[in-house]
């Protein structure tokens, strides 16, 4: 029997939760406790909270972390989901050779430069798209770019009335793909729709469409797997999604 | 000043003549001749029956190709979209060397043996869907498949009312997938749709979906293009245009 | 201040919860009470279980139900989300001038049966599909047939990978336009697409396509609403969501 | 045996060939003579132009026509796809009874005007954009909007890369859904796509597409015949196709 992946998590909230939730629901791991900010359900078990009958993953405030925290209660990797501010909490942990999954959307610049110092002492990677299928759409894009360099592109995101701002994601495509994102990214915002992405290549006599519907931010609990899988086998670093990917696609392109 | 790429044609029906037009369009390359099946037309010029006020591209019938025309008539490219048995012409210029990019949809088993047999002569490219567009597409989604080997799979294809059976393109993705056709590809017949493939991968909490769009046939024209550029420069075998674009994802794999 | 509408639900499962949960965001409706079919959380109210901070819907076990219940805990609508036997539980309600909306989706044919021979005693509302989306596209998608008669019409339906069979949503949309619906609709089921309908209407020069997606079930609870408004207005007889819309449509053609 | 209906047509460039190319395809009609700004083919029959081996439609230019060509020449009804000025070519063509269909883009305001008056004198019909499935989208939306009042509504129009500005008919959906073009239009511009239409209606957990893919500007000659088979029967006035396609949407209401 294969030993399990331990994992402590940042962040229950709405986005949080649901990422536990997978971890839970995963064989292969175990949740041995959650870091959120409030005091609300301190001590009580994320199983339960979540509709298990088993306990597991104990909740604490940030506010308890104390020095020896991840040696009293040591694990493989941390996942964050919380906030910028975070990764100011997991020095000790980094120290202890803990391995770091983030994929909080937007950092502050200082800690943002903390979190890429980290990959002097352990493995780190820092994904704020942390899905499976935008990372598959980022790789593939770039190198149809290349295959088809005279095609037009144009990104369509849709996402839910109140979304403000143009998606994070939407801006990393046009990003790599070196578009401009005032005139290439068409941003709609209609009702309730979690997410989509659509890139489109138009070239005089096809169209090529690569589209990525989210249904559920479970998404990013599966995203977080994937990523945990890989880095648990990984050396002191930074790394992304992206380099994930690129690499699975250089070690699948078929052969005919 | 560079050369241009001479190449001759096989087929002036109303794919061929399309394919013809972006041959002539394009100032890399120099038509030489065209053969059709029919007496219709014959020493009249390609170029002045698509329009254009210049002479190239001489019309012959096939019953008019004697032993030593590609000799007297030089080419470096053969390019066919006729018909199946158009390969029995074409002996003699791969005895001289010539290149060969045949574009025909179903072959008779003794036909396609002549094919392949011509890859210890000279360089052939046997490839039913020649657009840039569809290949990106068998190629990703094979990449895809690995990358998410839980994901279902899905393959919808939409076509004009009158298109019997299923599309050979269909066909070809379910194969290099390993889907069930009868189960896995769903053909929707209706109006005048050139040709739209999709390929659905479901997750549980997202969806990729990569879609083809054809506008016009002429995109096989610059299909045929593409693989001309490529294989003047190869030596003698037998390539498909899933090799090029497998190759040119090998090569176009960005780094992070 | 207007006078709330006062509804009893029944069902308390998956669906159901997402039901009461949108009468309970609705400031015109007042929840009184919810029958589901086991003892769980007897005397609870729905509003709490739902992490509101007050109390509405006691939760009652439907073997409960007593003779006088509907004239002790008066309400001006049931709604049914729980399942085909549950009709017998509303007899009595019926009697007392309790107008009934049901959205079960498969009724046996006895309780079919008894649920169209309340129309005699009350206002009635069955159906099944009770988004406003879909039965906008019923009605929608008959009157284009009309418009255009002779434009060829394919349904594809994507669901979860785990629902069985086809969409009943899709096979009344099938049968409306009178479509075979072995050769017609097509069926995707890939990781967990909630709920997907697309009419295709092909003409040579043109494609039409009307597409629903469902987000979340939710919309259910939010068709029952719209459906709740409209009939608190009428009098006895059985109706359909689809007989309100397409009194919309007739009601609201623009004028030019 | 039904008497055809004569046509007459102004306009012989890229969409007016297709366009009188459909007339000559359809049995209820003859077509009796096309108008051309230049001098070209004058006096060859458009028929033959377009590869058929009989005659009909013959070609003149603008510039020959006289006061009493109608009377010598008569038709049923005027087909102008030609430009804004065209219209001072038919007063007396509405002298005479003959009806009139226009589908200019862009009128010119004095041509407007003139166009306008001419409704005194004979049925008019003025469509910019006349093909059927556009104009249902337009009522089918504006209904939408009806039953649906507090769905977010956005609009993408996708065309091939050179078309400048927004297409026209997205603009018309705007205005008759009372939208900002400048927030709620989103025009995509790529490669070769001949021309599509999304309005994307968004509620908290559905979301409703309209959508209406060009294949060819054939559409333009099949929305032109449509229009003449119903002007046929109309009596004097300006009429356009929303007015016959909402006539058929209230003529064709269902009733379940």
């Amino acid at each position: 029997m294969e030993k399990k992946i331990r994992v402590g998590l940042f962040g229950f909230g709405k986005t949080g939760r649901l990422v536990v939730n997978e971890f839970l629901k995963d064989d292969d791991f175990e949740v041995m406790w959650v870091f959120r900010k409030t005091h609300k359900d301190t001590e009580k078990y994320a199983s339960r909270l979540l509709g298990y009958e088993y306990d597991q993953g104990v909740i604490h405030t940030v506010q308890s972390l104390y020095k020896d925290f991840y040696i009293d209660n040591p694990v493989d990797i941390i996942v964050d989901f919380a906030h910028s501010s975070a990764v100011n909490y997991y020095d000790e942990a980094a120290n202890s050779g803990i391995k770091i999954i983030s994929a909080i959307s937007r950092y502050e610049d200082s800690d943002y430069q903390k979190l890429i110092s980290l990959k002097e002492k352990t493995a780190v990677i820092y994904s704020p798209n942390i899905t499976l299928g935008i990372n598959f759409l980022l790789v593939a894009s770039q190198i149809l770019q290349k295959i088809a360099p005279h095609s037009d592109i144009e990104i369509i995101e849709e996402h839910f009335r109140a979304k403000p701002e143009i998606s994070g994601t939407a801006l990393k495509i046009s990003e790599l793909l070196g578009l401009n994102k005032e005139k290439h990214v068409h941003s709609i915002r209609v009702g309730g729709i979690v997410g989509n992405h659509e890139i489109i290549f138009g070239l005089p006599n096809q169209t090529i469409r690569l589209k990525h519907e989210s249904i559920s931010r479970s998404a990013f609990g599966q995203g977080a797997i994937f990523c945990a899988k890989w880095l648990i086998n990984q050396g002191k670093g930074i790394y992304s999604m992206e380099n994930i990917i690129s690499q699975m696609f250089a070690n699948n392109i078929p052969v005919y």
